[in-house]
């Protein structure tokens, strides 16, 4: 799999300058590593990166938008791979997400992320827009499987997006990511047979 | 679909007298109306029903016990079907749910639930307990399908569980509850498909 478009949601706002916005991003994950999510905000952040918060809102519409951008990045490690056969790329994507929301702060700054935006409106549109972004890149995904002929013609490509963020994000908030890999492994077959049947 | 066992999580603790139990289900139903989740307490529940908050400890461990409790008498009117088609019995579970959640408190109530989950560890507990509870339940609808010859051998029971419940949180949890019927027919169509072909 192509690495997901990490540019898509930046487009919003005024242009940014690179090296200024990595440097904002660098600060930002320290400050939810030092102080974790709890202690997050705007302001921490500025007085990390030196930046005034103007410019820091300037590029990021919140909070929540700031801290899914970060999030985003953390994520680098996951194996979106494109094996040439969609059970394996599904596999491998569940398996390393599985694993880096368990072994690293990924897992509980996507949870709390997760439980702020059912109360709070910036971190429910952020998470809103931050969906819409991973639907559009599993939809790729799924094209993709489909010109191999592994998913059936009337299948919607964002429903494998649903059928996958789905099972992970049960996982995450019920505390169970230690599932084993011949469970993720048969869960994305079932997927995979279901997909190439289609609708 | 038969009825969930509503019984088995009660099953803990001091034996309750039937009556009173429901009389403090009652209470705690009509506080949630009326102050929502954020004003709903043992101490409210307990003003309301005249009982004393010992009592209501002794027969629910946490408020989080006695809310999931509420919520699940709540989800009286999902259509748990027992059509002898495994499509249509899912079809119409997500179907009623999506629009319980959409059109009762039912909805904002659990995904308010979940998020406390995340960082409260009473909270995390009863949720756990009631997603078991949830795929025992599935897991026998699954076993229903298994002798009728719609869901392959090699299947776990609880898989089905994590198939619907991941689909249906995450439309709850990114406010996505108003997808059509032919959506979710054609979700749990390739779900059923994948279900009859196995891993």
């Amino acid at each position: 799999m192509e690495k997901p478009p990490e540019k898509a949601r930046r487009s919003i706002g005024a242009k940014r300058n690179p090296d200024s916005a990595d440097a904002i991003r660098d600060a930002a994950e320290a400050v939810l590593l030092e102080a974790g999510y709890a202690g997050f905000s705007i302001e921490a952040v500025a007085r990390r990166a030196r930046a005034g918060k103007p410019t820091i809102y300037r590029w990021w519409p919140s909070k929540a938008a700031l801290l899914l951008d970060v999030y985003q990045r953390q994520k680098r490690d996951i194996d979106y791979a494109d094996t040439g056969s969609l059970e394996e790329d599904m596999f491998r994507f569940l398996k390393s997400l599985f694993r880096q929301w368990r072994e690293t702060p990924a897992g509980n700054i996507f949870r709390s992320f997760v439980a702020e935006a059912q109360s709070d409106e910036a971190a429910s549109a952020a998470l809103a827009d931050y969906m819409k972004e991973r639907r559009a890149y599993n939809g790729r995904m799924v094209e993709r499987a489909k010109a191999r002929g592994e998913v059936a013609a009337g299948v919607d490509p964002t429903f494998v997006a649903e059928m996958l963020s789905g099972y992970a994000w049960i996982h995450l908030l019920t505390n169970r990511l230690d599932e084993d890999d011949e469970t993720i492994r048969k869960a994305v077959r079932i997927i995979a047979k279901g997909l190439l049947a289609g609708p």
